[in-house]
C-alpha cells in the first residue's frame, strides 16, 4: 500500500457530491440501529442486530477512537459514550476530520437534519443545495389553482430552483422504478395526471408523487436547465424493487437528445456498479459513484470501489458518502473511500501496473475534480 | 491468516442446515462424474471432463489425503483407491471429519441416499428432517378421493409433517421459477388445479407437481406452520431457468404478512448472493447461505463466501453444504467453508478491520448459532 | 506468483479464437481515442479522456516499452512516438510478441483492417476465417432474384462458406438482442421477412439485416454445418441493450436438439461471465471467453479471468483477444490474459490448492488445446 498515495488521499479535500444532513437532536439506541439498516423500513425488532453487520463493525473500528474509545469497542460502550457526548459533539468529532470542501446536500429529505450550511459548519467547507424534484413537486401541488397548468408551473419552479441549486435529484427509483415509459410524456397526459393528483389532494391524501407521467415529465424539466441530474440507482430501502432499478433500464433515456450535454449522476449503483460503468463508457454524460454501499459494506467496500473503476472512464467517477442522520455515516463515507482507494490504486502501483503519479491523479479526479467540473463549482 | 481463528473454525461443530444423504451403494466412475456436474442433466459424454473443474481439483486436493493418497492425486488413482475402499468406507473417512452436530436433511430426494439417521451415523451428530413440499404433495395426490379437497388435505399433511420435521423446503425454482403469481391463490383456483393434476394421474402420468397454483398454495400452507421455509435459489441443474430464480423475484412475496415471523431460507443463491444479501437486510425473516456453490467453486469459493457477508446482517447468514450423493461433497462443503471463512474473516482481522473476537463470534453465528435459533434446535 | 507457471504461459503459443484485423493505415489521435472506447459510438468530444481509462493506462504500461518508451509514458509522448513509427511498424512491434499460432479472424467487419493472412504476416502463425452470418446475408441479398428463395439461397451460401471457414459468428446481440423468439422460424415467415427486406433494398435502403426472423433462421443454417458458432455476448458498443444480451436468454436455444454436438462460443460475456460459466457447465457444447473485457479492464482484468474459471469446466474456456484496429489491442489481449492467468492460477498453486502441473495443463487447455479441438484445427 503505497504510503505516498495514502498521504495524498488523506490530504485531498473531497467534494461529497451527494449527502444529506446529520441529526440535530440526540438519538436513542433504537433510532441509531434503524439508521444503521438501510433496507428495512420497519423498526428493528432487535436493535442489537444492526451492530452485527459490516456497518456496525466499521463504526466500532473507525469511529470509536474519535470518541476516545478503543477500536472495536462494544456497541454498549459505544452507545454509552455517544450518549455522554451528545449528538452535536459526536458530529463535530466525526465530521470535522472528513476533509470535505463541498457538501452537495439533497435537501429533499430534511426533517431533523442539518441544512447545507449547518453541515458545513460542522465539517468545514461549503454547503450547496441539490433540489429533489419529487419534493419540489409535492410542495408545489397545493399552491396550484389549476392543475392543468402543471407543466408550466413545475417548469418555472425548476428554473427558479436552478438559479441557486447546483443540481437536481430524482428518486424515481423509489416511486415507480425505471421500468416505466421514460420518453417525454405528451402535454395532455401530464395535465391529466396532474389533475388526478390534485384531486387526490382535495380528498385529503398526502401529496406523495407516485405518478410516473409526472415524475418523468419532471426529469425532462430538470434536463432543460442543463444542471446535473442525480438519479438514485440500485440498493436502497425495501420500498423499492431492486430489480427495477438496474441502471441498464435507463439506456433508452440516456440515448435521448435531451440528455446530450447534461451530466447524469448514477448514485450508489450497488449491486449494479458494473452496469453503471458500462453506461459511463457508452455515454460521456454519465457519471457514477458507489456512495452508500461504501459504508454499508465496511470491510467489503474495497471491492465495490474497485469495480467502479472498470469500464467507466476515470473522469466520470465521483465520490459521495450518501450519509444521512448519524454522523458516523458522514465519517465512514470519507474514511472508507480513502481506505479503499488507497488499497485499490496502491495495489496497482505496487504491482507496477499504474504509475504513482497516475494513481494520485485519478484519486484527485474522482475525489474532487470531476465533481468540480461537472457541477461547475469554481 | 489468523491461526487462532482457523483453530476456532476447526473446532466449531457446524449445523449443516441443508444437506442430502450420501450414497448407500458403490458408484462407478460415470456416476461419480455426473454427480460432480450439477448443471448438466444428461450423462456426460466424456466423464473425465468432470474432473477438469474446480470441484474435481478440490476433490483431489482435499479428499485424496483422507484416502491415503497424495494431494492432487490423478483422477485415475483417486477412482481406483475409491473403488478399493468402497462407498461406505469412503463416506466414513470423508464425513466423520466434517465436525457437524446437526444434519438437516431434505428427504424429498432420497433414492439410493442415506436417511437423516444414516447420515448422522456416518458423520456423528443428529439427523433431522426437512420435508420437501412438492414431494409431500406428490405422495399425497394418489391417496385423494376428491381432488377438490386438496387444500384441506395438503394443509393437514403439512401440519402433520410439522410435528416432526424442523422445516420445509420448496423447489418451486425447478418447477415454475419465481416469475409466477406468488400471491395466495383463490381456493377455487387451487381446487381446479388439483382436479386437473389428479385427472392427469388417472391418465397414467407420473404425479410430478408443476402447477404454480398448487406449488404457491403449498408455500402458504408451510408458512402457516411457522416452521422455517427453505427455497432453492439460483444455480442448479439445467431444468431450471437461472434468470427466473433470481431471489429479487421473491420481493413481493417477502413483503406479505404471511411471511412475518417465519424464517425464509434462501439456499445457494449463486450467482445472486448479493441480491440475497440485500433481501436479508430488508427483511429480518430472510436468511441465506452459499452452499452448493462453495464446493462447486473450489478454489474460487472464497469469493462467494465473502460476498455473502456484504449487506446481510451476520445473524441471517447460515452454513450448508447442500451435499448429495458422493461423500466428497459432504466433506468439501465443510472443509471449503471453514477454509474460506478463515481466509475472509482472517484477512479482516489481519488488516485490523475486525477484532479477532468478532471474527470468532461471526464464525459461530454463521456456522452454528443462527441455525440453532432459527430452527429452534435446542 | 509461480515463475515456472509464468514461463509456461509465456512460451505457450495461443489460439486467438476471435479477433479482427489491425489497421492498415496510419491513424490520427482522434481515431485512436475512439478505438480505445468500445461503448461510445459517437466521436469522443474530448479524445484525451480515452486515455484516462484502464485501457489507456494498460497501453502506456505494456505497449510503451515496445515503442522504446518508458512504461507509463504520457499519452502525448506515446502518440508522438507512434506517429513517428507509423502504423505498420507499431503493428509489427506489438503483434509479433503475442506468440499466437492461429488467428481466427471475424472478417465480417473488415474495412481498413488486415485480412487473416495479413494479420498472420505481422504476428506469425496462421490466419483463418470466421464468417459473420449477418454480413454474408447482407452480401447475398442484392444477388437474389426471388427473395422467397431466401432460405435455400442462404443455406447454400452458408454451406459453401463452411467449406473454407473454421466457424461462423452472429451479431444477433447487436441486431435484435436475445429476447426474441429463438425457435426455428417457419419457412413462410422466413420467406415473407426476406421479401420485406428485399423490398427495402429496392427502396434504396442499405441492406442491414435487423430482422430477427432472418437472423434466427441464419443461426440454424449455421448450426446445420456443425461448425462452431460464435455469439457476441454482453459488453459491446451502445447500439446494443446490455440487458438483452445476457447469455441466460439463450438457455432455451441451447436446449434445442439442433445445438447438440455443435460448439457454441459465447464471446466476451462481461459482465455476465458467471452466467456464461453456468451455461458451460449445463451444456457440454457451450464454450466461453472473456476477450475484449481483458484489455478494456486493464489492471482489473484479473478478476474477470478468475470469474471465467468458476462453474465452467476447464475444457470449455477459451482465449480470445477480440482485438480490432490498433495493434495495442492485439498486444494487450495476449499480454493481459497471460498476466491474469499467471496471477490467478499462480495464486492457487502458491496456496497449495492446485498443483503446478494442473495449472500448466489448464493454461494450455484454455490458451490453445480447447480451441484446437473445438475448431478442429489440426
Amino acid at each position: 500500500m503505497g504510503s505516498p498515495l495514502a498521504e495524498h488521499l488523506e490530504q485531498l479535500a473531497l467534494v461529497d457530491h451527494h449527502v444529506h444532513g446529520t441529526w440535530t437532536q440526540d438519538a436513542d439506541p433504537a433510532r441509531i440501529a434503524n439508521a444503521f439498516n438501510e433496507a428495512d423500513t420497519a423498526p428493528l425488532a432487535d436493535p442489537t442486530s444492526a451492530w452485527d453487520t459490516q456497518l456496525g463493525f466499521a463504526v466500532r473500528r473507525w469511529c470509536a477512537p474519535l470518541l476516545d474509545l478503543e477500536p472495536h469497542a462494544s456497541p454498549e460502550t459505544y452507545l454509552q459514550r455517544r450518549a455522554e457526548l451528545g449528538e452535536l459533539e459526536v458530529a463535530r468529532r466525526l465530521i470535522a476530520p472528513t476533509n470535505v470542501s463541498d457538501w452537495l446536500v439533497d435537501t429533499g429529505w430534511s426533517e431533523g437534519l442539518t441544512s447545507p450550511d449547518g453541515l458545513a459548519a460542522l465539517g468545514g467547507g461549503t454547503g450547496r443545495t441539490i433540489v429533489r424534484l419529487e419534493t419540489l413537486a409535492e410542495s408545489l401541488l397545493p399552491t396550484l389553482v389549476d392543475a392543468g397548468d402543471w407543466a408550466e408551473a413545475f417548469g418555472a419552479a425548476v428554473d427558479e430552483a436552478a438559479r441557486t441549486c447546483v443540481g437536481f435529484k430524482s428518486v424515481i427509483a423509489y416511486r415507480s422504478g425505471f421500468a416505466v415509459d421514460l420518453t417525454p410524456p405528451a402535454p395532455e397526459a401530464v395535465a391529466e395526471a396532474a389533475r388526478r393528483w390534485h384531486a387526490g389532494l382535495e380528498d385529503g391524501r398526502a401529496p406523495r408523487l407516485d405518478d410516473p407521467t409526472l415524475i418523468v415529465s419532471g426529469l425532462y424539466a430538470a434536463l432543460r436547465t442543463h444542471r446535473p441530474l442525480q438519479l438514485h440507482v440500485g440498493f436502497g430501502d425495501r420500498d423499492l424493487d431492486l430489480a427495477s432499478v438496474d441502471p441498464l433500464l435507463l439506456t433508452d433515456l440516456l440515448r435521448r437528445p435531451e440528455v446530450r450535454g447534461v451530466p447524469v449522476m448514477l448514485l450508489h449503483c450497488y449491486p449494479y456498479e458494473r452496469h453503471a460503468g458500462y453506461l459511463a463508457q457508452a455515454f460521456p454524460e454519465v457519471y457514477l459513484d458507489v456512495g452508500l454501499a461504501t459504508h454499508f459494506l465496511g470491510a467489503r467496500g474495497v471491492g465495490v470501489v474497485a469495480r467502479s473503476l472498470e469500464l467507466a472512464p476515470f473522469r466520470q467517477v465521483l465520490y459521495s458518502s450518501d450519509a444521512a442522520g448519524p454522523a458516523e455515516l458522514h465519517h465512514l463515507g470519507a474514511r472508507l473511500w480513502r481506505h479503499s482507494m488507497t488499497q485499490v490504486l496502491g495495489g496497482w502501483v505496487d504491482a507496477g501496473e499504474w504509475s504513482l503519479d497516475d494513481a494520485r491523479r485519478v484519486a484527485t479526479l474522482v475525489g474532487r475534480d470531476n465533481a468540480r467540473r461537472a457541477y461547475d463549482l469554481d
